[in-house]
């Protein structure tokens, strides 16, 4: 079969701003998806718009470690450790990103950006090291995964009522 | 260096049960922190007690794969599926597990075993496919790290007020 | 195509006992035949029953490492190192396992597991870092292949009579 | 050992422009030597700034592949294939990158990126898939290393006099 | 630290003939005890030497694939697969290999070579998938080891009698 | 799928000696393609041969590392690192290899073979750490490629006249 540089190429319009989805973000991720020429690469990349104020709600990458640099605006991001005997047990890290400056999320580690500015948007460009990275937007998976998790799950594991969970659910 | 039988075994009494956390479990992990000769050798082994009603929280391990036995006792396990197109959108895939099923939780994705019975205990064996599979209890993650995520973060993401969030991280 | 809790679901019936063969044990492996789901996940789970004085017989996975623990009984557990230099040449490590002990065979090392017991059963549960880890059972391997190895290269390998290789073969 | 944001950090000014080189271009690479944290994560990303008419040489990576975004202008790029079978035999890959396209360049190839605008200068963000990605820029390797490659090599590699070759290594 | 060629190169005199053992072989192995540049690079090289008559006995890799090239004389050699369902449990391939033929030995799986001509040698140049690939001789691992494994075990997993066991351990 | 010796066989004619091309080398490579049980195996085995005064020209292979012994005459061999910090910064390592020697090329890295003699052939065995290791070799992947990197490129990339590229590329 032969090879066309159309199997290694994407107008994907990462200059353009998107509009932010409910929580203030929107990612625009290029993976094997869109680019077939990928497949078995071990990488993709994504534009990643934050409104004021708005961020990218904690989530993981089951298959992937992100790095991100600032295009737009500032971020505050973190992540936290595992489970890991102290002092590193949950251990948040944090840092206030300005323009340039880069980060990275280790894989499968809870992460999120956040755009403190309540007048103007952020950007981002983040790359991830899969083709096929995946996401998990810890808070849908949770509470808003089809079907439900049980009630009796969540209550207990987040130590919450059930009018809590139920409402968090709806 | 001279290698011993000592470097690949541990007196780890997985036979025994253990004392449950708060939530009704305990999961004792023999990694390469407890034998030395699993060193990139990618696997390692725990046992998993339930407390009646008790669960082992939704999770993730960044780094491994878990397969898992049931022991004792009925368990009641799912995981969510990724960010996804549909069908495949955050699906909750779940099962009812009883002594001598076989179960499997593929890499990073959050998963849980419940014990739905009120008066009896369950034990499970699990393998994970890394000597240190790390894990990642969503709740302490998300609610209880050190520092704690900040309220506006995590309010807008759970979509909840921030009296909810300061009492969950309480 | 939409996933399903079957696919990652196996009714194995690992708490059963299972009728042992002419050496005295019988090993249930859930791999990836078993479960669809395990493809490219790089992990197994196994049941291995022990007669009195039975014996899972000297082997070698080729593409995984295993982590055994036993659940009943007593085991007698070795492995035997590769040709290296002095003091590891073709040593022999082994260990006189209890209920709740945890041993580990690296990938591709010849190993056995006897069941010093003469009158009680053991049993073992073992994890697989390979979703298809393979099995070579030395003696069906060596004297029992389809067709035969040749008593020249056999007898001259072992040291032995043609007579004794014709009889083991048999 | 404590963990710390700063080990997932670099204030790496990714949006200041720099000066370029000789050809026109300037890569800023933010490694593992940059980012401590990066170790075993295999990711990195870079700047890439053209003056006009300036390239980014022909080169390869011998442990990444590279996915790339242009920020700035306009860039030609393109990549080789490697001696494989008629049609796909040293076929060259090209294609006219706007803002916001990505194109892949697959691991080892012999890819450039060139800026065709004679007035304008031109900005991209490219990922690599390896902490520690390497560069071999073929015109210095092949024509300037140190030592030089010995003149009777490259004259017959390339076919030229060696008069041309001690031009060119000059 | 600054490299240099001798970190990549081994006078191994690979071109000269070998004093072979008592089985009529000799390994001349190149790996990264030899050649500490081959370090994570996941190759090595051998010459072997079969006297008339003599074999490379039963062994197997634990950590790598074979590929071999006759240099000189004829080899007669074979593998047997793993205890996989019919037809290929514990099949026998087998192949007579003249000068310049290839032939590949997957890892982990029992093979040997045996020079069947009376009267003349054989060479042979291996190349194996890891610089550090190990070697199993299985007669010496199963019959040979340091201490031995107990003939308890040997005799009932060949079936044989203890006294054939004594013998063949001297 | 019964499997056959023939899928892990060629019947290479490796002891034969080859007609060189026009730089005087010839490369028989056996991979894949040759052996399809060589799949996912991570290894493959060439014959070179060299005319007198003809090179392997400098080249690379994206995907594999190469060993080589010399079975005829001397070579005259090297390989530049990447651009690192001084004192590696596109370093040459060169040596001459005797027959029997035993020489590496890292992964990625340009390197070639030459025979400095000006009467006798020189003959190689390589193995390189792939299945399906391609190679680019640098003079025709620059300056032969279909269609052509266009002359504003290179003649900037190499510091030379059009009238050059032109004839290079013709």
């Amino acid at each position: 079969m032969e090879v066309n540089a159309d199997d290694f190429f994407k107008a994907a319009a990462l200059d353009k701003p998107r509009v932010t989805n409910k929580v203030g973000s929107n990612v625009t991720l290029i993976n094997v998806m869109q680019i077939a020429g990928l497949n078995t690469l071990g990488i993709s990349i994504a534009r990643i718009d934050y409104a004021p104020l708005g961020q990218n709600p904690p989530h993981t990458h089951p298959r992937a470690t992100e790095i991100l640099t600032v295009l737009e605006g500032t971020l505050y991001v973190g992540f936290v450790t595992s489970n890991q005997p102290a002092p590193n047990r949950n251990k948040f890290l944090s840092k206030v990103l300005n323009k340039g400056d880069v980060f990275v999320f280790p894989v499968g580690l809870i992460h999120f950006q956040f755009n403190p500015n309540p007048h103007k948007p952020a950007v981002a460009i983040a790359a991830l090291s899969s083709q096929n990275p995946g996401a998990i937007t810890i808070a849908n998976a949770v509470f808003g995964s089809d079907p439900q998790i049980s009630d009796d799950v969540l209550a207990k594991a987040f130590q919450v009522e059930k009018n809590t969970i139920d409402w968090l659910q709806s």
